[in-house]
């Protein structure tokens, strides 16, 4: 690209505002022109990914990113900070796992291997046995006691690459992580791998959350980086009968606390309607948590700040929540939703950004059909940020309990395209993350609930 | 993101489409199946990066990109394809720049920079000067000869961050380094520096094309990476007499011969309505030219592909241009109009890639206006793959004079957050480009082709 002259003006979808909106429109301006300039979401997230690094919940590092959020939401002014403690899983990894498989020709072929959370460990000699390969549970069933005992089952189950946004894939394939090792258990395999949940070929393992079904046994459980889980696809289509070894050390310690970090902006008319938004301030172990949940963190936090900066006092009491352990076992989700359901409150709206600090296209909501239709009313403020849709779907996993307390409820959806390459790996690191797109979202999350505050909902 | 179950199906804008587009929506799917589960353009990048590398008019490179990309073009089926042949620029950038300022502490402060593409070289010795910095070229003028005679003019002028579309910023800054040369020389200037054209702070200086205006003496140009720019700043302001040194060899050799490769399906009814689409071979040679534009190239390449594969016989002729020498004199743009008016056939519509392979979200136009809203009658069947705007605004560089033809001029519009990050830079590499972001972009030029190939315009 040359171009050198401004021709014209590309200004994308900045439609005509109806006169009334032009208030909120200036509005929206101010906050997008004071993050796109002063944001801190960015240098926050430095600090949460680069100073503490991974907060898996019941971590050293889950204590000081509580600390830190709770320092920067004091500094920015919100009118109270608290905690809400709750149990928290203890899972540690242990050592670096390791595993081979027995190549053709007799060399041992080293694969990258992590294990899943939850996971049982091997114990420190490993596992060594034959693979038995699928690609669904059907196969599994298929297969049955006669084709699975003694063997490690790896499910070889890729993400459909036809769904435009990638988030379907991983729906489809999740079951796999979290019930793959007591339903090959069942069996009598004796371990289990997954190919990562990635929609992109490269080195990465993916970990992330798995449960046993106490009728079964319980096996060691492990996820393989795409381009590894190929080359096993490979070795075992040449030699059916190679033996793969793993090892992992990983063991789960008693619950630790941990602690959801709140913030509020009082409401100065309204104060017992509530508007929550927030991110979770725990992550996996292996990743620095930047796109997971780092930026939805960071982008919430913001809020507070430009509130505050611009002078935009809310009638409605706003909330930012950190939650901790969304990665595992939702308790900190389950700690507010009872916190919000013994303060008899009325929660009108609750938001979360959980799917990456990447360049936001819309919102998914859980929502009534009118109050979808006022939402979609203020489109035309949003689509010069670059939202677009107001769609019905999903909501964030830590507020979608509120919408038993009658919330509207749901989260940002930013662009997919990226997210599942870095998802849970240690390449979901700060790097990874462009200052503008996280900043996007961070507008866009303050853009709405100014209007929800505003205007109710 | 932990999310276990597929609650609810989220279909971002995945509106009910008219049952007349119901046909045209299942050919949507159809392309966009085929290019996200076989498409090429992403391995086709990586030849154009890694097997040939930067792609500056006049290298052997250049030669090179050409027969691989006929060679590509031939095997996915094209009816045929020819060159255009074209007198180029030939400038190299001889050795590696240097350049540091005297610290305030007598040190010498080294500085990343490069030179301007088409700049003239400081000759071996290399030149020593005071420095003044200026914002703008009023504040130059302001100056003149008095401030600015014997000087090296530091042009610090950074992208306006509040601009939703980046692309805002580059064309606010971009007659800085055109011009900037010989606005400052016409006052005595020895040198001239300009901050990188880049939204982001890092490491990398930016080349990019500039010219001389004859009436003033001419004078090395080059710019610095933004984070050396900011540190030369605060340098000047502890100490504004500080001298700046910078080294550049590079020259300008005689005119060399390019080609536009051209790749055609021929019309099956309509032959003489020509719908051109296209990006440029050509890139810096700092960088391999992924997203500039390689990007653009692969993307349209990927037309004849899926159309062949999937036995769409066009009504209209097709092509796909790949344009030499766009970065500097537009000379395969000349070569091409030139070429289209002679002809004597109905040009209906031009669109360039040449904006990155970043997830898509529009086309840039200009149309008539009942053009315009015809393209923009068939949104519904285009926001499923991203696409949400057809708006007027600028066309590709390399297509924009078909306009004077009477065609729809346009471009193809991704996500600009990313762009300017790696524009003419070094980091504008193979890496830097997501698969399933590029084949989005492939998608959308596919599907925006077969409806002006079907229906016309």
């Amino acid at each position: 690209m040359r171009k050198f002259l401004l021709l014209s003006c590309i200004c994308f979808g900045l439609y005509t505002v109806a006169n009334a909106q032009e208030a909120d429109s200036l509005a929206f301006r101010r906050i997008a022109d004071d993050i796109l300039t002063n944001g801190q979401a960015y240098g926050n997230l430095r600090i949460l990914c680069k100073q503490i690094g991974p907060r898996l919940s019941g971590s050293p590092q889950m204590v000081r990113a509580e600390k830190e959020t709770f320092r920067m939401m004091k500094e920015m002014g919100a009118d109270t900070v608290y905690l809400q403690d709750t149990k928290v899983p203890h899972w540690v990894r242990g050592e670096k796992e390791t595993a081979w498989i027995a190549g053709s020709n007799g060399s041992k072929m080293p694969l990258r291997i992590c294990a899943l959370g939850n996971s049982m460990g091997t114990g420190t000699k490993g596992i060594k046995a034959k693979v038995v390969e699928v690609h669904s549970f059907d196969e599994l069933d298929a297969l049955g006691e006669k084709g699975i005992k003694g063997r490690i089952v790896y499910f070889n189950v890729r993400f459909n690459p036809t769904h435009v946004v990638t988030t379907q894939g991983y729906f489809e394939t999740t079951q796999y992580r979290w019930t793959g090792a007591s339903k090959a258990a069942r069996y009598g395999a004796v371990g289990t791998v997954i190919r990562s949940l990635s929609s992109s070929i490269d080195d990465y393992p993916h970990t992330g959350g798995m449960g046993y079904n106490d009728s079964f046994p319980k096996v060691p459980a492990v996820a393989i980086s795409t381009r590894d889980g190929d080359l096993l696809s490979d070795e075992l289509q040449r030699n059916n009968s190679a033996e793969l070894y793993f090892r992992t050390t990983c063991t789960t310690l008693p619950d630790a606390i941990g602690h959801n970090v709140v913030a509020e902006l009082r409401g100065s008319e309204f104060p017992n309607e509530v508007i929550t938004i927030g991110g979770h301030l725990d992550s996996w172990d292996l990743a620095e948590g930047a796109h997971d949940d780092g930026a939805g963190c960071v982008q919430t936090m913001e809020l507070i700040r430009v509130f505050r900066k611009l002078g935009i006092r809310p009638k409605r009491t706003i909330r930012v929540v950190l939650f901790t352990d969304e990665e595992n076992r939702g308790s900190g989700s389950n700690r507010y939703t009872a916190f919000a359901k013994a303060e008899n409150k009325h929660h009108i709206l609750a938001i979360e950004s959980d799917a990456g600090g990447f360049t936001p296209r819309g919102f998914s909501l859980v929502a009534d059909a009118d109050k979808l239709a006022r939402l979609r009313s203020w489109m035309p403020l949003f689509i010069p940020y670059g939202v677009y849709a107001f769609e019905i779907g999903s909501a964030g996993a830590d507020v979608e309990s509120l919408r038993a307390l009658g919330a509207t409820v749901g989260e940002l959806m930013p662009d997919s395209q990226r997210y599942f390459d870095h998802h849970h790996a240690a390449n979901d690191k700060f790097e990874e993350v462009n200052k503008r797109e996280l900043e996007l979202g961070a507008i866009n999350m303050a853009n709405l609930v100014y209007m929800v505050d505003k205007y109710g909902l």
